[in-house]
């Protein structure tokens, strides 16, 4: 590692993906719904991929320039599209219920105990595309130490929008370099490193794999792992 | 309580005074930092009222109208002035370094544990003046278990102005009547209630007492008093 991890003061937390197994809980919660209602097996998983798809697509035609909007609603109509290119019927009250589905994601397994140790060292920060509202239901459900929780609906943006990252510089009065983001995809990591913030990359399965010309100051298999390297 | 517990699913907790003992940091920190620049003892309480009544003043002229200020820039004006009326000297570096305070200020002794205890039942969202960085620190420092951390500066005011109190309730997506606010200062507490928002009062020493005509939903010893209270 070539950067000094005697600098870093702050970490900054990719949730969704990197905290919490969210193509997991997806999966297992739309199968059980659509099992629910239709009696039919293994619709829960291209479910799931078609609905994350339809998100990421909606969020990037934010950030490309197309006018924000909560991501309460985008999960609604994203979910609403991917039932349909399904071919699945669904009933509306299920779809609202499925459509939270972002407030029960289950933490990986490695996520809590890490986040405890590395909350000794750093102060340990949530910086997400989910709502605040979201990001405060998944830390109670997975007794997450988060010391701050900033969600990119407070500057209305959503990453990897330059602002998002600025605004968590601002909010913790830190230096770019007293900082590293801690995330799974590849595009976040070079999104903070563009504001020189440090970075971190978290391998989870199926949430992005660095390009070969990636160069990231840490590669972690998980946040155990992650605080083994930032803590000896 | 006249109030239905069950359908409160947010605490609200000013940080403050009401968590975290305010006074009795600022004067220890204060006594300790004037004998060590002058030998004389004796300084720290003055000194920290002063600086608070002080602090107070400014906070409530920008409530009151004046452009808003962050509250690093409000401590240390303030502590520039408290220095000069009880007539000390102090050098800039010490001043530097007393007006940053804010930050290392310790939780009552019953703060921590019954906030572990209310975060079992309740989302549990600091909402105070203090900025988003001296936020981060108290909790890091206090391991106070914050599911999210909303400062005034995010909507560039300071309680008790009404957008405050709005900011949260939308942040949170709850309805005023699902969330309490809990604090020792019963001007926080009847700008929440203007809002719909429930009330607990919790008497903290100096920090404030309810005038005849005040009726809050809970009151309460302390933080310890009041997990026993919403919980049974």
């Amino acid at each position: 590692m070539a950067i000094d991890v005697r600098k870093i003061r702050v970490l900054f937390f990719d949730v969704l993906g990197t905290v919490v197994d969210e193509a997991g809980s997806v999966a297992d919660e739309f199968e059980q719904a659509v099992h629910d209602a239709t009696g039919q097996s293994g619709h829960g998983k291209p479910l799931a991929a078609t609905w994350l798809d339809e998100c990421t697509r909606r969020l990037n035609s934010i950030v490309a320039g197309e006018s924000w909007a909560p991501l309460e609603e985008i999960n609604r109509l994203a979910l609403a599209t991917a039932v349909e290119q399904q071919g699945l019927t669904v009933d509306a009250s299920a779809l609202d219920r499925l459509a939270l589905v972002t407030h029960r994601l289950r933490p990986w397994p490695d996520a809590a105990s890490a986040l405890r140790v590395l909350s000794e060292r750093f102060t340990l920060v949530a910086l997400s595309n989910a709502t605040t509202a979201i990001l405060a239901d998944i830390g109670r459900r997975g007794a997450l130490p988060w010391h701050c929780v900033l969600s990119s609906e407070l500057v209305r943006a959503y990453k990897p929008d330059p602002v998002v990252y600025e605004m968590a510089l601002d909010l913790l009065r830190v230096e770019p370099e007293q900082s590293m983001l801690v995330a799974a995809h590849p595009w976040d990591l070079r999104a903070a490193a563009q504001q020189g913030i440090r970075t971190a990359y978290v391998a989870r399965a199926g949430e992005g794999t660095p390009e070969p010309t990636d160069v990231f100051d840490v590669e972690v298999d998980d946040l155990a792992h992650l605080a083994r390297t930032l803590i000896d």
